[in-house]
């Protein structure tokens, strides 16, 4: 049985959204403590208590009961979002976030690769106006080529998942609004290459509907929250 | 029971051995096909039929009885070396590299986290001579301070040794050749800090010793090899 969870996390943040979809797709959201960390305006005890490196999200494991800004050394401090993603599959084994076949959990990891070296990277650069659709969309290519015939990522919904979701989440509101640093009008364009599930990335669209259709995703996204913020983020950029 | 098992590898490469390590600690690398992959000169079937991104380590796993230069589209082809290192731990459970506590295996994960992030880019930037020695031997406190007391990075023997191992042990070469673009001498001396087991890297040096005289390791790397090609790789950075 697991011990006392609190998860240090920011509404904002796509890698903390991670551990918040593990925590959903495990049942054990009702069961965990979450704590909003401003990451503009962080608490001065976080950094020194809860994560050396001053980054959500982060976990306190174990230990006495304690408000969770008040954390005790004795609780466990571990930290990086696909670490948290890994731990609560390992926690939570009826979760199913880790395929039991090996070769299903290699598959599962080289897509999660894929995320942090190709799609995450692309997107920032594309949506920073730094490079062009081109890149981007070739990148997307490399996740779809990964993908089965049909399901999620490795059939079944995975860890995998888990790491894409709420980067496409935040890539859609910044789309559909438009916002960024490439052309403007170009936003709604590519958001429908991305995700139609017509044309060239025909797949990874019909992917994308399923991952954003998601329960666990739409429970722990706050679009209207995003929206905002993201609206007042890349407001500079096209100036 | 595990299908059959090629790795591609190449001696020289740190990334490759450490799934020769993992191997070896599963005691299974007589029952794995090993072939070496030219680094300089990749035979023309390589990318196409085993990696895509053309680098070592690869596995084709499972599939037809074939050739290794010979690779059939049966087996299943899976790559990079932290995710075969965890592979190998998920087929051969009794190699006991992957913790059965969820707490220990993310503290491994962040281990090799900070192997990733923190020791490999330091190590090449000081090695290169384009970072000071007070830089590297920063990334190096980052992993003391993760040790316990006594023992592997989380106690017994595990996936987060694996991690480092291979890196370290070209550390040492490189460090006793005094080879590199650090100041001409300073290699010994960095060494002894590095590996003495006293001063400020003691717990670590300790730990280093242990990592160097661990069977896995010394079965898998030829030093002379890599001394010879290193003196070659490196004679040109203090001209």
């Amino acid at each position: 049985m697991p011990e006392r969870i609190t998860l240090y996390t920011a509404k904002i943040c796509p890698f903390a959204q991670r551990v918040e979809i593990a925590l959903h797709e495990a049942k054990a959201h009702h069961n965990v403590e979450q704590f909003q960390i401003d990451l503009q305006n962080k608490p001065e005890w976080y950094a020194p208590k809860v994560n050396p490196a001053s980054k959500v999200p982060a976990i306190a494991y174990g230990g006495p009961h304690v408000p969770p800004d008040q954390p005790s050394p004795e609780s466990i401090k571990l930290a990086e979002s696909l670490i948290l993603v890994e731990f609560v599959a390992d926690l939570f084994p009826h979760s199913h976030l880790l395929p039991h076949d090996p070769v299903k959990r290699a598959q599962a990891r080289f897509f999660i690769d894929g995320v942090s070296t190709k799609f995450i990277p692309a997107w920032h650069a594309f949506s920073q106006g730094k490079s062009s659709e081109e890149d981007f969309l070739t990148a997307v290519e490399h996740l779809q080529a990964l993908l089965p015939e049909s399901g999620f990522a490795v059939g079944a919904y995975s860890i995998a998942d888990v790491a894409l979701t709420p980067f496409l989440g935040r890539a859609r509101v910044t789309l559909k609004e438009d916002l960024g640093g490439y052309p403007r009008g170009e936003g709604p364009r590519v958001l429908a290459v991305l995700t139609s599930g017509t044309g060239r990335l025909a797949r990874f669209g019909k992917y994308a509907q399923d991952l954003l259709a998601r329960e666990s995703f739409q429970a722990t996204f706050d679009e209207a929250y995003i929206t905002e913020r993201y609206k007042a983020r890349f407001a500079d950029l096209r100036k």
